[in-house]
């Protein structure tokens, strides 16, 4: 794979023959029925059949430990969540234009997660939805239109967003009044992260300046993701933020992927930086599958809006949407899942370490929590990534039935973003396999 | 309400102290909660607690006919759905970056329901979603830039489709290379439907070429809906499409709103037309209020956006969301409901027919199935449109416990769109209801 279309860690279609005969079916039945943007995962697809917990399985009965998706982020099939759903689906399931009090009581427990500067929320059923809907809140609220994101950013697939997320290739087109940014450093390239950042959003608003164009929003992860899983220190992206914000424009926290504890410190990958957001987006793990989504933000903000549009989302704070989201809120709270985040990720970045020891193509751990991006390079120099090599260890795991994936510019760094229940045992075990497929790993 | 946030049978929140003390805190709690986009339907909101088949109920045990949601397109809670849902939750609910029977499934059974050209499809959540990827697709395959929509049109709520739905307002930013056309003629105001709608097209084509704009889409409902309810007479798109299609451009055929079934006598609104568009999208009734939305093209108008971008949307083609699409079909065929559509549509409209000898304040009856439009008028003269009439009309059938809404520029229109399994007993009733209503109605 390469060039526009290159995704990390994709299937080659044109390796289809070597698979077996159900999934090369499988794929060129995909092949003939859904559009050809689809990607799949892996050289050899996974083709899951159930799944509990941590777990996925196969057809042949085979088991996989799952420690990349997010959106089960509660554990797969999670009984409370299941049982929520049926049960709401059982008695109501209408629209905000209707009088509703669930939305309302999920809308006061989620709100209460946050500052309490932020007091105001919207529903959508994606992170896409809701990324849109913020640059659109911050358009109307700074008459602004410049846009700061980084430079492989993802943010989501509708023509505005894709135009926010240079991760989907240069076929994409660009947003107008859209200036990437450098993602963070590593803190161990030496430098430092946080001036570093706000230099290069300094640069953007000069750029801004000099075309006429008023800053809007500065949109970015608060654990970069597709950039490559930047996190430390904490607090990195304050100065960059105040200066975005003295220029006229708001600061939007991403948080698809960072929040619902999973960085296990706190509920919101934001609180890392000890800032407040203007706005703040949410999507995934939010209903545990279930698609729900929503933006946060304050009530000066959104009043312009408001004034100028109406805004109905159909399936936005429908009422079963908001019986899994307050039952995943549950869970996080009863199964201690934030604490079970820092005390599993604290484990695993440490065994990660430990391992670099024996493995030097351990360049650099990196990340919070469940949310874990492992560098490989070359001679441990940050200008020679271990591309091939990453590839070789995503797919070496995957052939011993664990699920990771990749990130970042060079798709060198392993992703690790196992659903929260993910246990010490778990954690062991991914050690332990990589620690064997690092060693089938030529050292360059 | 008025200016720019004017939404059709919007409760009006300076009015809130008429309410009783349980809905003023609602409303109260609302406010301080959600963002103020957020509108709710009628003088007197609406609160429902439960629901089943076309009825929904109140806190105080009252049930309410349901004559105009169109999400729960099965009916209220449908059993099957629910089955569904729950079983396939409680074994996968994964993506499709994975391999999955279960997606490829429901994807060839719904290819079936399309002309043999319409050949692939991809998934998305919501009809915002599918007409924001649709719009994407159009601007590859064509190179354009160019939509055409009509003057009240309204599609969905991304920032580009919001800019393709002036019905959201003048407060909305317009799209760029955005062209709004005049909404078809009501068959009773004389002259040529088909042509008088492609003269505009015409116009709007002409006024591209001036500026340098290269057609791109001509996006529609295939029953237009918020310009009013315009069905017929059937074909009458086709020559608009035609010259659009000369001209570079292609057909986008909204189905959210006419699709599954509604109309009664096909399975799709284009149908209607006798025509194949060369993009459809579908949403709401999709899922049955699981969100679930998609848009189905041919293969070599994909091939373009595929070469260029990977689209991903997290929980689009779930194996959940298969599963409650799957249930919908099933349903549908087994309930015989477009059949049910058809025939209960027709008594209806043959009743409103009869109504209106004894109520000349209905001009004209329009639509197919259970798909609806009345609208009301003074004098019987397009010209001049009962729009205070309809809001007392229909807050009047609300009181009365039957619920509908209304459409079209003057917002005269009566909007009902039940739930398909509406049958020739709910019928009369809301025959019988209005017949009261509008016995309270002044005549102008």
């Amino acid at each position: 794979m390469s060039g526009s279309q290159a995704m990390i860690n994709a299937f080659d279609p044109s390796k289809a023959e070597r698979l077996d005969d159900r999934d090369r079916e499988t794929v060129e039945k995909r092949d003939r029925l859904l559009g050809p943007s689809y990607r799949l995962f892996y050289d050899q697809p996974f083709h899951p059949v159930s799944a509990q917990g941590v777990w996925l399985h196969d057809a042949e009965g085979r088991r996989f430990l799952d420690a990349y998706n997010n959106v089960p982020s509660v554990g797969h099939c999670h009984t409370r969540v299941i049982e929520a759903v049926t049960k709401q689906m059982s008695i109501l399931n209408t629209h905000t234009r209707y009088l509703s009090d669930g939305v309302l009581d999920f809308a006061e427990r989620l709100l209460d997660l946050f500052p309490s500067a932020l007091d105001r929320v919207m529903f959508t059923c994606t992170g896409s939805e809701a990324n849109d809907l913020a640059i659109r809140v911050a358009k109307s609220a700074t008459g602004g239109s410049g846009i700061i994101i980084t430079r492989l950013a993802y943010h989501g697939v509708t023509e505005t967003i894709a135009g926010l997320s240079p991760s989907l290739g240069s076929g994409v087109p660009p947003g107008r009044d859209v200036f990437a940014v450098d993602a963070p450093l590593d803190p161990r390239q030496g430098g430092d992260v946080a001036a570093a950042f706000a230099l290069g959003v300094e640069g953007a608003l000069a750029e801004m300046r000099r075309q006429g164009v008023r800053p809007a929003a500065l949109l970015v992860d608060t654990i970069f993701s597709s950039d490559g899983i930047f996190s430390d220190p904490p607090g990195f992206l304050a100065p960059a933020v105040q200066l975005f914000r003295e220029a006229g424009g708001l600061f939007i926290a991403d948080e698809v992927q960072a929040g619902f504890g999973r960085t296990g410190d706190r509920f919101w990958g934001f609180q890392r930086h000890e800032l407040t957001p203007d706005i703040v987006t949410m999507g995934k793990p939010m209903g545990n599958g279930y698609p729900v989504a929503a933006m946060v933000s304050r009530r000066d903000l959104l009043d312009d809006f408001g004034k100028k549009s109406r805004y109905f989302n159909t399936f936005g704070g429908s009422n079963v949407a908001m019986a899994a989201a307050t039952a995943v809120l549950d869970i996080i709270r009863d199964e201690g899942l934030v604490e079970n985040a820092r005390t599993t990720g604290d484990h695993l970045r440490n065994g990660l370490i430990a391992l670099s020891q024996s493995h030097p193509i351990i360049g650099s751990v990196r990340g919070a929590g469940l949310f874990i991006g492992v560098e490989l390079l070359r001679g441990g120099a940050f200008d020679r990534p271990a591309s091939q090599e990453t590839a070789a260890v995503v797919n070496g795991l995957r052939e011993r039935n664990i699920l990771i994936s990749a990130s970042g510019p060079n798709a060198n760094v392993l992703k690790i973003r196992p659903p929260l229940p993910f246990g010490i045992a778990e954690a062991d075990l991914l050690l332990s396999t990589l620690d064997s497929v690092l060693q089938t790993i030529p050292v360059a």
